[in-house]
């Protein structure tokens, strides 16, 4: 067996699936900023969720799926660059990809998420196919999973978390694909203060046109640095690891 | 005008639409245990619209629809007593609404949901029917609106926040409608700790059969009280008054 | 037992299924004229399902569901105040509706509606659903239930019958929330003479844009009476009492 | 010009649409008893409403469409030879081929129907494709256009008006393709006396198992008379063409 | 047994269905260019059907089904005359027709087509059916059954095969209904050279406006000849019946 | 500019993207024999549309979407390690794509596939997205763009040429990921003669249960060799190059 689902063959995943674990991730293909490429959401969840499945191998047997590149991006689509499934079609992607999965003999997925248009889809999936199916699934966003970890780390200081295109996300780019980055990166003045979780927020407003006002991008990318992103990286793939080994159980 | 949508007349919902902030309510015709009715979430969620906007009536122009008082409750299904709208069928309800309210006019909603496994589907609906048409939308449920108000009042100790049909729903009921709930109310040994927001786990894990094995019922409702009930309701009803002026901006 | 299916619970309501009769009380949230409320039709529907649920149970073992407030009304949306499911949309509601009742053990189900632009939607759920699952289900308006009785009493005589927001349902409405009728109601020279039921036309004929010709309703509304409403309301309650217990068999 | 839409080529038809009348005739595949081809449905539309544009084209500019051979018989499948369309399908198929026509410059409308089973689909086809389009559209089966000349004719006497299968249907049948009607035709002692019309029913009841319990026929196909057919084609084809006249306008 | 499947009764059908193979033939009404009748399509998919059906039933026991007149064509719609189905409409229409057949006892399904634009729809409902019932299934356009045939009589000289409505079709037309064939027909002088297949093209291209370009038909019309057209004929028929007869096996 | 889409940011993307074309990857995640991984048709069909792409830069404005590594395979599910879209979710996806490519300004898009199970689907949705919107769309699978170059390299003596799984995948495996390639590969005595080309069968013939019946590969997969991969892969880089080039005109 390798970690990825699609390097093994049809009898090795069918031998592995009843005792395995499927991580798959899923990203976006979205504006992200005068600054980041388009393809954030998809580098940081696949290499997220490689890098803690190969970490949580050690304790549970556990296969990483080929990452889904596009995502719930609508609202993205007016800046160009994006390339988005619709709310309807997305939801059926999750089920479609989940029934193949149950169907070949897989009985615990975890949805790995790196974009946050994707947050409340996942969890429809999962819930929805594990109602109708024998199977134990999960979904989140890699940042909600770290959370206590990348508080921890000062993450949520002066910035988004994750923000969109702000320094967090910023950040985590620089470590990971500095050569991707387009300098200078913007600046803010009042980066909104998030110490506190942003998905705590008591009910979801959503304006029309509200991201347009914002150019795109949460906060101030420029505040954002490889180091730190470095840091980020390595405290969410420890915590994805270890949510991995406890939802395998 | 009155206060209920329905009362009013075509003419009088025209003149009263461009300034006017519309509450949706959206409960949930579901099992709620061996001692709380089925209507449960529509009755809270019905209670708590309306009462917060006649609060919020001073200050703001705000109407209130016809609950929709059927929600997404496919995992209550086994249970019988059960209405249940499909996951797309319930998306599609959401927008098929929301875009009646806008193509009459109105450009400001909030949907005020009374059952947790609408939230996704509310979220989803606003997030696209603001991104789609020329209007400001906003969707939570009652008790993520009130959390620190309930927090403060104690609705969280040894209590699912909200839970299902545990401690905190039983109080409510018990104080909207106590000749609903049959008594004597089942007793657990240890309700869960939920001392911190439920809604801030890591990652949402689903288990197949998981609600069966709980016997449809979170913590202990014998622990539920008319007079906290009340004092909860209050809370709500003043946090949620609050947060439609806060949005109505 | 009570006879509103959202006040049992789900240990009642499943001992209850297998003999019992749900009705669902469906409506819709229009433009009624510059005179009747947007909510008529749900007024009316639920009124008549409620009571004659009650005339009935003590024949039959009855409930009634909570009612449907939205309708298929997409051709009332020119004038405001209107909120509609879409064709395919409320189809898909009632099949959901009827499936959930019939998972719950529910064997007979019967649709009582107030809408006329439920009509055909309504009937071809209960068939579709008859033909799927083991059980029997009936749908109709109420006043196709009872025509026979508003014949007797002149509900006919230079009115719609029903028509829409003419002297029938504003008589209705007069009847059960008079606070709700604004004054004067409109005034028309030749209301058509309906003496033949207007179901019975050889071929249904649909032209563009002519609801918004005769602005939206039917006949004088100005020859509506309070009295008569009542009368009405009497005559329909029996007849769909007398409905139900027939359909039971 | 020929009367039949699909002889003409696009110039012509182009021409022609701005004024004409295009009916639509909808039929079935399905089942009609031991005695009656299954295309029973799909004969009588098609020569009706060819027969009915000729009579008419006197008056009016009016083309016949090809005829849609399948219809919404799911009920009738469980006796085998029988081809149907689901209710979802059957409703887009409508709307995308009136939708073809109107795109065509074609502003007058008749669906023709020949199955019962169509009825109601047909109806919300129009109804939605005249409130969508600036268009006006009719629909309606033979038999109810023709109702009064065939009650006249003693069409429902000691028969299903139009029944399925039964006398009337098979009366038609021996008129219109004497080589297809299997003899002997069963024959019932106790027909259902339909004095009045069927579709005056108070309500609509659908019982499963209903079709398999009569065998898939009403009445006494054995009470037919090809001669009787014969005037019962003349009496529609004459009401048929008078409605196409009359909704032309 | 007679060959049309709806001249049959249920029991004649039921008893035949296990052994026997039906055609199901698929066609379009649809422009085609200035000089044949928006039938074209179906006419000759009809005409080839039967007769090579009828040619088969020497050696094998077949059914052909009624003729589905309309086809996926909404790239004709924009010149008028053009009755089409969406892709995901007509998609769904072949999978009820097939689901139709196999619950009917089918086992054997052979989809005809006359219309391009159907290719890729039927190969995806036979795909999918053989898939997930126990059956078998074929689809193709007659042109491409008959290919060698065909180039052995020459028609791809100087001609489009199959084109649309250019030398080709314009002489099955000619053969089969030359009272339908405007004169005279349209003439180009470079008709395309398709001496090779024109589904061996190496990559599918589609172009905004392509078929407005070159005015709704290929190559020269005015080169069709009704004697070739009838030898064209012959030689389909034949090769059709093979097919029918190899399918079965 | 980078030549993958997803490293750019969206003012390169925007400022590109109306003379460049996209080249859209689509590969599938299903079972490929016993000895191939189940990521085959993600990997070849990367590869070629990377390199082609590259090659292709010299001379044309061109970027590379995200490979969609899932595709319609539902026939393979039943042998496990399978991850499938339903047809009717596959098409949408493809419009999804190509309408978010459109509006991000993109008026040239190429799907290139790498499964044939695909094949339809990307050839609809290239011509729905062509006739609906103003841009101009190709698709094809590799091996149809270079079939004359593999035959001169004899790719297609005694093997599938695509065929699954068997002589001329495995080959490309070979070339591309030798270390994925499980040995040893299984043989078979008489592999089909396809020297003529496989999707010139006069019909498609879909039999319930036939890759079962082949155990899911085509030919004899020990034929392949990796020297006649790497040539065939440069001779499908080349002819893929020349098309996007010659496509985009």
């Amino acid at each position: 067996m390798t970690l990825l689902f699609e390097e093994n063959t049809r009898a090795e995943l069918r031998a592995f699936a009843p005792q395995a674990l499927v991580v798959l991730p899923v990203g976006a293909t979205e504006q992200h900023g005068p600054h980041l490429p388009v393809g954030t959401d998809r580098f940081t969840a696949e290499y997220v969720a490689r890098a803690a499945a190969e970490l949580a191998s050690d304790q549970i047997p556990v296969l990483v799926a080929p990452t889904l590149p596009f995502g719930s991006s609508q609202h993205h689509l007016p800046f160009g660059g994006t390339l988005s499934l619709g709310t309807e079609t997305y939801y059926r992607v999750l089920c479609d990809l989940c029934e193949s999965l149950i169907t070949s003999g897989f009985r615990r997925i975890f949805i790995l998420n790196g974009h946050g248009g994707n947050n409340e889809l996942i969890q429809l999936a999962v819930r929805d196919m594990a109602f109708k199916h024998d199977a134990q699934l999960a979904a989140a966003a890699y940042w909600t999973i770290a959370w206590d970890a990348l508080v921890a780390e000062g993450a949520h200081k002066h910035a988004g978390l994750p923000g969109h295109a702000g320094a967090f996300e910023s950040s985590l780019v620089l470590a990971l694909r500095p050569d991707l980055v387009r300098e200078p990166r913007p600046h803010r003045d009042n980066p909104p203060d998030t110490d506190t979780r942003n998905f705590n927020a008591p009910y979801r407003a959503e304006q029309h046109g509200a991201w347009q006002r914002m150019n795109g991008y949460t906060d101030s990318p420029d505040q954002a640095d490889a180091e730190r992103g470095q840091r980020y990286l390595e405290a969410i793939v420890q915590a994805v690891a270890a949510a991995l080994i406890e939802f395998y159980g």
